[in-house]
């Protein structure tokens, strides 16, 4: 698999088919994330797998009733239109859950101890990639009651829960989504 | 290029050689930090491109001064080792800034915000990856003095720098540090 075409063609998946994932392939989506670089390697991440129908439509509820109240929050009108049903359709959830003690030195400056939580987002980077690499869909998903899901997944108090991936085969043929140029991105050349 | 080779390959690297990266490569690079996911596709990082050897000898004398000040204060006596000299060594270092208002609908959530800074993070495993790729070594620094470095580099008062990306030709020949097993990584199953 080309690592160009992985790169580029990744995209989010918000329709999924039935199709089961294969546990071999769970398995190296994971390995894959733990090769993310880490703040003195201390891979602050965690993952609890989630296929329990149950427990996936319990975070369907709680998350349409976080995206209600946020839509109307934000006014961000096209919310109305975006659907969930990805978290039950999904075959496979991996909730990404990190553990702030496990963060770099920054821990001790004030106003940081983020770096475990970068570590993470990049972990989860490389799940989506190794998914897309394995002919998977991915969808990085935040929009969640963090307290609630935590509750939900019965995740420690003292560890963070970062996202929640959905999984499995996609059936989304929309394309990716624009990028902006180069050239808007890089503000600033100190040659 | 493989994209598994790239993954599982990929190291940190704190020793570059003098051998500037060709403006094609800095481009590539950049161009694959874009196509990691965002909330709402906002796209939130900027990046300043630094090659001055003037800036690169400030930011590590600032970072000098923290990582002295840290070790102190950790304990961690392994800081003592610990040298900076990529950061003077390292022919580029690219500055990724995210902007706190790129971020997705859980800027109305109590608490939340921080998907601006999960996106930049995954741009930056994108960058690290395309490095590796392009046979390139990288090092995602992040013991600096967030408010001096800030300065330094004139960044706006409301965007915030999440990481300096230390990118040129590999000196380093020290083997990656090792990966805890995926059985200790997944804490749940729920099926």
């Amino acid at each position: 698999m080309d690592f160009w075409e992985v790169v580029r063609n990744r995209r989010s998946c918000h329709r999924f088919l039935d199709d089961a994932v294969e546990e071999d392939k769970i398995n190296t989506i994971l390995e894959c994330a733990g090769f993310a670089p880490s703040p003195a390697n201390m891979q602050p991440w965690e993952f609890i797998i989630i296929k329990n129908k149950e427990i996936k439509k319990k975070i369907f509820d709680s998350s349409l009733r976080v995206k209600t109240e946020m839509a109307r929050a934000s006014g961000w009108s096209w919310l109305d239109r975006y659907q969930l049903h990805f978290l039950i359709q999904a075959p496979l959830i991996v909730a990404v859950v990190g553990d702030p003690l496990k963060t770099g030195i920054e821990r001790w400056q004030e106003g940081r101890g983020e770096g475990y939580q970068h570590a993470c987002a990049a972990a989860i980077e490389n799940m989506l990639l190794a998914a897309h690499a394995l002919g998977l869909g991915s969808l990085w998903f935040t929009i969640f009651d963090k307290p609630e899901v935590s509750k939900i997944l019965a995740i420690e108090e003292n560890k963070n829960l970062i996202a929640l991936v959905c999984l499995g085969y996609s059936d989304d043929h929309t394309p990716r989504p624009k990028r902006e140029s180069l050239q808007e991105k890089i503000i600033k050349i100190l040659d």
